[in-house]
């Protein structure tokens, strides 16, 4: 069975977000009442599984092992079937 | 009031996501039973607004202005009040 797993990355608290403050700036220049950006990494995997939690186990790896990087990025995952 | 909109930008389809092809080429090497990836690029901002409405249409006025390239990409909004 193919399910979508949506793998979101996000810097650690703590990591300064470069993108995300040069957005913010630049938005605050442009006159919008921007309080704060956090700029945010997303994959959307076609994958296939035998159940939403294997399709859950196989994406945190590919988080774990290619797309997240663990010293500054916490990664957040939602399967759904197709 | 604060609101929180979530732009997410994605390519129009048609347009080579090379990012998402090369995730998606690392990922089958490693092993893992991938389809397809698509790499989604996500901005959370904090927005002051009267109201959802009108946080809604400041996020998609920074989005058009600064955030999106209209020719390639799309953007989906979602707002949220905090």
């Amino acid at each position: 069975m193919e399910y979508t797993a949506e793998v979101r990355i996000e810097l650690k608290s703590g990591v300064l977000d470069a993108e995300g403050e040069t957005v913010g700036k630049s938005l605050k220049l442009l006159g919008f009442p921007v309080k704060g950006v956090k700029s945010v990494k997303v994959y959307d995997i076609v994958i296939d599984a035998v159940s939403e939690e294997d399709a859950k186990k196989k994406a945190e790896n590919a988080a774990k092992k290619l797309l997240a990087n663990p010293v500054i990025q916490n990664y957040f995952i939602h399967v759904k079937k197709i």
